[in-house]
């Protein structure tokens, strides 16, 4: 590690993915270098020996051997489990644990996916395809719905305060704009859930996160 | 639990997701009671109180107070931490449990979404898109590419053995055939996945369970 950072982080600050670690690795004050992946190197023979998926982000920690993980949940799993003692963003009793890891796998198979669907479709695919445009913003409402019937009666995800399960969430939430059209209101659609996102992207790490977001977007 | 089992599995033995919580409840000796639920009862108030995103399955675990618990992989993960104390299909190295992880995501994330879409598009979207089922048989196979790439070098996709990582692909990977088309041929195009599959779906618990499900398919 010539960079004498504890991590190497590979992946693309343009791109949606890999923010969440970001906002992690920040929270807990963990040193890190990014290691910007493109449209090339993202499937060529170096990145894919570290993630044969190849896709960002993929995170490799040099102070326990250079262990490379990818799949953003289950990177910020592997932080919090080592390097979150006091629990800042993470629970401690078991069944909270399993609850905070169910909600890092609806972010995973519900969110990321339905929402990447509705950006494909959107702004990628080869054809016009309303009633696939549709579909896809449907299945992101439904997923805010999901996530307003719980947070309508309470303030986080899981243990009563911010954990990585609220915190996984952001990187496709700061997206709704693009996604379902300026006439969306998600004050107004979805207020537990406006008020919940709101608090998370104003903590600690993922407030700085966004910032170098918004400079990476802006540049 | 008028039943006397120790989990009632909230699942309908008829859809995709589910099979993999029956594999691991049976390879791990658990009892368990299915209560069946269809199209009405998934978005019911009794089933949504368990389960705010109206899905198949969910696990409620009697010994434990009741939890309740949702997501395929995310209850896989539960009952492996609790239930298989002498890692019959689980690792006990800190990393490898990691990467065990990561392919449970990796199947959350890749696997289910993408082999749903195509699915989807095959037979059930409102109109016929011959792009989209292009795009997601596409990404189908890349899905069995990354694997094919990892398990051409490798037995079992962590800590050289069979744990629940590879056990959470089977119930996607038996319907390549009908999202594929039959002119697919597994065994020529990713070999050792297809020798990896046949291994894991003759294991314990999983070959029962595929029994159950042939039965409850033809009948």
């Amino acid at each position: 590690m010539p960079h004498g950072k504890q991590f190497t982080l590979y992946t693309n600050s343009l791109w949606i993915n890999g923010w969440a670690v970001v906002f992690v690795l920040n929270r807990l004050g963990l040193s890190y270098d990014c290691h910007q992946i493109d449209k090339t190197t993202v499937n060529g023979p170096e990145y894919l020996k570290y993630n044969p998926n190849g896709r960002i982000p993929t995170l490799v920690d040099h102070k326990n051997n250079d262990f490379a993980i990818w799949e953003s949940a289950a990177i910020v799993l592997y932080l919090v489990d080592r390097y979150d003692p006091n629990h800042q963003i993470s629970v401690t009793n078991p069944d909270e644990k399993a609850t905070m890891i169910q909600w890092l796998f609806f972010q995973a198979a519900g969110q990321g996916p339905y929402y990447g669907q509705a950006g494909h479709f959107l702004y990628y695919h080869s054809e016009k395809v309303p009633s696939a445009i549709e579909r896809y913003q449907n299945e992101t409402r439904r997923v805010l719905g999901v996530l307003e019937s719980v947070l309508s009666k309470q303030e986080f995800l899981v243990g009563g305060k911010l954990t990585v399960a609220d915190i996984i969430f952001v990187h496709c939430n700061i997206m709704l704009e693009p996604l379902l059209g300026a006439e969306f209101n998600f004050e107004k659609e979805f207020p537990a859930t406006f008020a919940w996102h709101s608090k998370v992207t104003a903590s600690d790490g993922v407030k700085e996160g966004l910032e170098e977001r918004q400079k990476a977007w802006s540049a």
